[in-house]
């Protein structure tokens, strides 16, 4: 079977390829799962290009074996360290099939399955029959493909929202599939919600859908807007994708000034209300700019979804998950804009596409197609 | 008696003069206090000048009731609207004598005492009895007029480490009054603290102090001293009293690097050890800038001591406080390098120097001199 492999050499190459494989024989409570659609997520292209210039990429090889090269910049070689010389797979989640099973999982062969765990980029996955979700009737593997990512990190929003008594939320790049997805959500549990987005566009797109709360950082009125929005709805937590620029500290600025509207007396050390802002992605890249002009009681820190279901552990994760499952169709459905092969997903003008994160973009990869 | 005050005006400036009000009397569970010492900390100029440009301040009225103002840069007001026309009294904390008592405070008439609570910036305080620090005897009211803020300020510090799970500590403008405490509480309790200054002579203040891990910002190999002393201490979590710049971001860079130099394997998203730094100060009152080179298990936020107090309880908060009274003239000794009265509280001369708020230089009212 093929695999798609990311690997750092000592000399400050990436170097990403299909790798020849055996494919795994299922253990006693595993499945072998065939592979039909594996989503490439933001959370995956950082382990398939590390810090390389994909700007500078290559492709040689054979149409079916490409071999794509790009350079390291030496001074982010030191981030690599720890990864250089070792081929890895890649790809955090897929659904499929499942062919063969080992002792105790043969109830499941024939099921349609969504899994998680790495190494999905590939044409098969052997993995523990519990940590797999099975598909309900009629749902195929491309709607099974993307059932734990985005669903869960966004039942995790709104489940951090709760768990540290907050009673509505802020989400920025709120037109992306998951953003779509923590509208459908917040819609349905009554969670106010608001949208901060980055175009005229995405903000259509989030209004077509239901959103109530949509504010658009490209607009002159951004700040007026976001303070009314937090008044409105008492929002005290945020979810940034972003990372980098003003945005996160504009957001607990104007929550700032948002809680100061009710408060009754000068504080000198700015409201006692507790903000926060939880960055999941880096669309920016650069620096996160904080002027600090919102008091003393605010938080700011990086937000991880496997950190976060380890914390509630597993029998409210599996909660979370049985959602997901019940509602993969509706709530929890995924939109794709570009089915690819493996061997397409090591082209240029495929490259060129994921990598540009671009919201509301979704590439999947198909890898037995 | 006389009050210190400060008013910020409507049209924009900033007024502080000492007032003439009457002496309040004590009323049940209360002392009167002649305040004989109080502190000018960081965290009483914020109230003091607000946010008016002290460089082009003057002063009128007589030596003896000056009256200074100062403008406040109309882009600045926004912050100030919530006190506009409020004469506020100034000062955290004070030591002094009780000289009268409400009922059932009666045996404390005569004794030297720390109080809290604001509007210490005046001849005479009251207070309930059971918020003063009762001094052991010997001890002058200069000694207990710092009893609290620094005091509860450190032990917070090695509390909230001990409390979020942490083994070491970091503090940056480690020479101050309240770093100097800090490494004698953690010489003391055998904590192991990394000492932050920003230059030669505050690294030498601090090694004659005992401090083991001292690392200067000013020198060139300041990340290589700083991650070595982070391998060799644990330390996850920081106190940050400067807060602008990159330090804070510089800190979780290093910890990070520090915490990856153990770590087995490569992880895409960073070691999943928190780090942690809290800013408690604002000495560099720009943007606080995060390259976000540290993973994504880190998290950065204000730190008060009051919510703190509040957070642990009573019982536990008093505990600190009675650690303060018993170790007041040792571990929590305060060093005062200018004395003044109030009126020299409102001379030109003394605000260019606390308003500076140099490392290591501290002044001291003396309301009653």
């Amino acid at each position: 079977m093929l695999q798609l492999r990311s690997l750092v050499t000592a000399d400050g190459t990436l170097e990403l390829s299909l790798a020849e494989v055996e494919t795994p024989a299922p253990g006693a409570g595993e499945i072998l799962v065939r592979i039909d659609a594996t989503p490439i997520n933001p959370s995956d292209i950082g382990l398939l290009f590390g810090a390389a210039d994909m700007t500078a990429a290559t492709v040689a090889g054979t149409p079916d074996r490409p071999v794509v090269t790009a350079p390291i910049p030496p001074a982010l070689m030191r981030a690599m360290a720890a990864r250089v010389g070792e081929s890895m797979p890649v790809g955090n989640e897929a659904g499929g099939v499942v062919v063969a099973a080992g002792e105790g999982a043969e109830h499941l062969v024939g099921k349609t399955v969504g899994i998680i765990g790495g190494a999905m980029y590939a044409q098969f996955r052997t993995v523990r029959a519990r940590d797999a979700i099975v598909a309900p009737d009629g749902v195929d593997a491309e709607a099974a493909a993307s059932c734990f990512v985005n669903p869960l990190t966004a039942l995790g929003m709104t489940e951090t929202m709760r768990r540290e008594g907050h009673k509505a939320l802020v989400h920025t790049a709120a037109a992306s599939n998951l953003g779509q997805m923590l509208n459908r959500i917040c819609i349905k549990d009554g969670i106010a919600l608001i949208n901060i987005v980055r175009s005229a566009a995405q903000a259509a797109t989030l209004r077509d859908l239901g959103a109530a709360h949509v504010v658009d950082s490209s607009q002159p009125g951004f700040m007026d807007a976001l303070v009314a929005a937090l008044v409105e709805t008492g929002a005290t937590i945020a979810f940034d994708a972003i990372g980098g620029g003003k945005l996160a500290g504009q957001i607990l600025t104007a929550m700032e000034i948002a809680v100061n509207k009710t408060a009754r007396e000068y504080s000198r050390y700015g409201s006692a209300v507790h903000k926060q802002v939880y960055i999941y992605g880096g669309l920016d890249t650069g620096p996160t700019e904080l002027n600090r002009g919102f008091g003393m009681a605010w938080g700011i820190g990086g937000w991880l979804l496997f950190p976060f279901l380890q914390k509630i552990g597993a029998a409210d994760a599996q909660a979370l998950r049985d959602r997901v499952a019940a509602e993969l169709t509706t709530t929890f459905a995924s939109h794709y804009t570009a089915r690819i092969t493996l061997a397409e997903a090591l082209g240029l003008p495929a490259i060129t596409g994921y990598n540009r994160r671009a919201t509301g973009e979704k590439y999947l990869i198909t890898p037995n197609a």
